[in-house]
C-alpha cells in the first residue's frame, strides 16, 4: 500500500499506481448450502493494509457461491434465508445440467459474485446489524474470496 | 472534493488521498414495501461534489432494504415488482424469525446493498429509463443511504 | 489511458484525473430471453487500454436486461438459469404491465444491472469457469453494454 509513500513526483506516481491491493483467502465451506460471516476476515486485511478511507470490493470467483450483506446478529437469519432459496428455486429433475448443481449456478446469480463496502477511517462502514457473508451453494468446498482495497 | 486543487506535488498527494467523498442522506419510508426514487437526490450530491467524471457508489446500510435500478417512467413497475417479490419469496411462517421480517432480509440479498452509476460530464450515466430506487421492505421506518462519489 | 504518462508533475496531475475510461459497446440480441457472453469483448478492452491493475465495472443502461458472471463452459448452464428464471417470476396476467414487459423487469433486478471485475496484470481476475454474461430479458433488441476500466 502507497498512503505512507510521499516524496518525488516519481514516487507518488508509483504510489498511485499502487492505490489499489488485491489480496485473497481461502475458506473451506461444510455443507452443499452455508453462509459464513467473513466480516471479520476483511477488516483485519483492512487494518492490515492502512487504508483510511477508500473501498473494499470482496468477490468470490466461483460459480456456484455468492457473496451477501446480511443479517449476522440473528443466527436464524442465514438459515432462514438459505432454507428460502431453496424454496425460491424450483429444481426440478429436468433442470440439473451434467454436474446436478443447477440450483447452486441460479442462486448464485441472484446473490451475486461481488460486493462493495466503503472504508472509513480505517473501518469498513457496515450497518448495525449488516455483516458480508460468503455463501456456498454447492459445498463443502475449498473455496477462495478476493478482496481489493482501494484507498480513496 | 480535490478536483480543483493544483500545484506543489504535496498538493497533489493530498488530492488524491480525498479523491473519494462519502456522504449520506436520509429517508423516512411510509409503507412496509415501497420503491423511492432517489435519482435526484443523487444527481444534486453528484453536481455539489464538481466531479466531472468518475463513479457513484449507493450503500444501504440496513439488512430489510435495498437499492436497485429499475424503470421509473411507468409507475406500475416499482408497484409490480414489489407485488411479485412478495410471490417470489414464500413466507409460511415456519421461516419468520424471531422479528417476523424474514422476507425482507432474502428480499435485501436479492436486489442487493449497493449500486453503481458511472458519472459523465458530471452527470450520471444512466439509461433513458433508468432510475436508481432506494428499497423498502420491512418499513416505515428512517433509513440512511451512503454515497461515494469517486473522481475517476 | 495515462499508465504510460510520465514527467512533471501537472502531467501526472492530468493522468490521475484521467485515471477512469469509459467507453461501451452494442450487441444485437436474438431472443426474448438470451445470456449472451460478453468475457472475450471486455478482455478486448482491458488489453487495449494497457492497464495493467484495477477494476472493469460492466454496466448495463437498460431496465430489463442484465449483467450477471456465471458459467460457460456447459452451455447447459446459462440456459439452465434462464429456464428456472422464467418458473422464479410468476407472472399472471394481472401483473403485466402496459408494455407487457414486467417479468423482464423483475429478473433485471434480481441479477442486477452491473459487475465489477478485478484487472491483475492486465487480465481479467475471473474464476476458472467464470464468464461474463449480457442477460436479455425482452429481446430481441440492440442493446449497450457500458464499460469503465480503473487503474488501481
Amino acid at each position: 500500500m502507497g498512503t505512507k509513500v510521499k516524496g518525488s513526483p516519481d514516487t507518488e506516481y508509483r504510489y498511485f499506481l499502487k492505490e489499489e491491493e488485491m489480496t485473497s483467502f481461502t475458506l473451506r465451506t461444510t455443507a452443499r448450502c452455508e453462509m459464513i460471516d467473513i466480516t471479520e476476515r476483511l477488516a483485519a486485511l483492512v487494518k492490515e493494509s492502512g487504508i483510511r478511507n477508500g473501498n473494499c470490493l470482496v468477490f468470490v470467483p466461483h460459480t456456484t457461491a455468492a457473496v451477501t450483506i446480511n443479517e449476522n446478529a440473528d443466527p436464524d437469519v442465514p438459515r432462514v434465508i438459505l432454507a428460502v432459496l431453496d424454496r425460491i428455486v424450483p429444481l426440478a429433475d429436468r433442470y440439473r445440467h451434467a454436474e446436478g448443481n443447477a440450483a447452486a449456478h441460479i442462486k448464485a446469480s441472484l446473490f451475486g459474485a461481488s460486493q462493495t463496502v466503503f472504508i472509513e477511517s480505517g473501518r469498513l462502514v457496515l450497518g448495525t446489524w449488516q455483516a458480508v457473508f460468503f455463501c456456498e451453494f454447492d459445498g463443502p468446498r475449498t473455496r477462495r474470496v478476493q478482496v481489493g482495497l482501494t484507498a480513496g
